[in-house]
């Protein structure tokens, strides 16, 4: 099996209090190159941080390593709009970073990835793929394009708290700078990405369907990012079946309706829980507690888990943890050299 | 397991009589990235070539492929210098392609491919990589760095009739285009690659001279292009344990004497014999006669597959070349249509 992640970039993300993707905003451009390289190689190797909150929660990307790890699926990163190199391979879709939404043009270049993705996903001789995301500000640029689409779903958070409020004032904001209404972009997506959204939304979307459109299966890896994407592509008038694989963590956020976003956009939708609270870990415990939830295609890995296996994941997640310098009690050291 | 592929191009290769890999030489320059989407995803998918010979020999990227799919490794793409694109994920070392050896420079920038291979080498985590080379011409600027180092030892070939003749003439007019002497490069590696060399050498010698250094075991994975390596990273002063996994078909090369090298290069070699006489398949058939020999980490690949599994890998490797067009009979079809 395939996982393939898109790793790209918003502006957006800078905007304060929007993501939880990386400890300091201006360490966020990072975020992204770092997923790819610790799903590839076990820990960042190239990237100068560990996306790893204060209060010690790790990236999904450790999650999805560690399933990785027991299951062994084949994983290929795009590079969808990254600006900070990876020493990741990548596969180059020349996307170049997204605007900040408030800008007249998020994604300049939305049509042109689009494409890019379109070949490649049509290109692969899978029977089926699992696409995700990393981009840190993905949840505010996705309830852009739901907006611009004018599908009433709604969107999570990394935070425990999700800042629905500053997200739909960005939105709004969005939305006068490109001098649009919602629903406006209605059956018209690249418009939609390209005023309001971000460059790996192009790319997931784009892949999704060049792969649906050869008879590759598809299953989505995420969260409400995903859910976007599956908007995306139903407004592309793509009607092939589509899965999303999140996990429970989404499921059970109060603040998305998932079931009514999947009839909605015709989506089945299967959430897959870790079982976490069976392990004594603060990495894991910050994910019961509703911090990071999904990401890195962290659900879609999580769906490949053969029944019975899921402890093997929580114990390698246990040494993904270790290398990514994660107490399993006292969570990361504080800078002063304190337990956090 | 981790298997690194360091994917390059010099034109070299375009000297008439040089090079097997691929059958007209204006199409060389798209091998390597075939080669790299054929071990990723079963198929190039974004290369126009396949690289099977005339004679229905398909490039050794199709054993890499089969034995991948029986054991499973890891696979890492270095772009060491590649002229056009592929679909497959790489580590952008940003080498350019190398120029042809009878040019007064060969490869410019080997010392900087040199210290970014390193540094990635040195990134790692791994505790042990193979890693080969896809790079068409690569044997005659293999004969070109032994040469300028003032290593006796020998060059196979991609071809049943070794072109040994071909290649010292060129070598001789490379090292007075760049003005030295046999001998003249010794304990100057960057000097050989850089006067009569091509940049997937300095890739590899990167990445393994960064990779011991850091504790990580190297297994070159490759016949005698890995062997002029191993002579470059000898007078590099590195003097960690280096292992060549090759295969059958280089160690019983008329044309080279392996042990030879080896002794002098200490240098453990482990040669993995895939039994392609005991299946009946023209692909199989050609590697029983002496072509292609080795390539795109093959030998290394090979050396992972445990006992009694490579029947296997020859069923796989069926099935993959079903996907590459070869009949087991027929081999490729002719431009007519007619079996060739």
């Amino acid at each position: 099996m395939r996982v393939i992640l898109a790793a790209g970039t918003t502006e957006t993300a800078l905007i304060d209090g929007i993501s939880a993707a990386g400890a300091l905003p201006e360490l966020l451009v990072h975020t992204p190159p770092a997923d790819a390289e610790i799903v590839a190689y076990g820990e960042p190797t190239g990237a100068p941080v560990t996306p790893v909150s204060p209060t010690g929660c790790p990236t999904p990307a450790a999650i999805t390593r560690a399933a990785r790890e027991v299951v062994g699926f084949e994983w290929t990163v795009l590079d969808a709009g990254l600006a900070e190199p990876t020493a990741a391979p990548t596969v180059d879709l020349e996307a170049i970073p997204g605007n900040d939404v408030r800008e007249s043009e998020a994604v300049p270049d939305a049509g042109a990835v689009f494409d890019r993705a379109y070949d490649f996903g049509a290109s692969l001789p899978d029977e089926e793929v699992l696409i995700g995301e990393t981009i840190p500000g993905g949840t505010t640029t996705a309830l852009g394009v739901v907006t611009a689409l004018g599908e009433p779903v709604g969107v999570s958070s990394s935070l425990p708290e999700n800042p629905l409020e500053k997200k739909r004032a960005v939105v709004a904001e969005a939305c006068e700078a490109s001098d649009i209404e919602p629903g406006d972009c209605a059956g018209e997506p690249l418009e939609a990405i390209r005023h309001v959204g971000d460059p790996v939304q192009a790319a997931v979307a784009g892949v999704a369907a060049g792969a649906l459109e050869t008879g590759t299966s598809v299953r989505l890896a995420g969260g409400t990012q995903l859910v976007a994407v599956a908007a995306l592509l139903r407004h592309a008038d793509v009607d092939a079946p589509l899965e999303l694989a999140t996990t429970s963590f989404v499921a059970e956020d109060p603040t998305v309706d998932l079931e009514a976003a999947a009839d909605r956009l015709d989506l089945e939708v299967l959430a897959t829980d870790p079982g976490f609270e069976r392990a004594e870990h603060v990495a894991m415990e910050r994910y019961c507690v509703g911090e990071a939830k999904e990401g890195v295609a962290m659900g879609g890995a999580l769906s490949l888990v053969p029944e019975g296996e899921m402890a093997a994941v929580r114990e390698r997640l246990e040494a993904v943890c270790d290398r990514l310098g994660i107490d399993s009690e006292e969570g990361v050291p504080a800078p002063d050299g304190d337990g956090a």
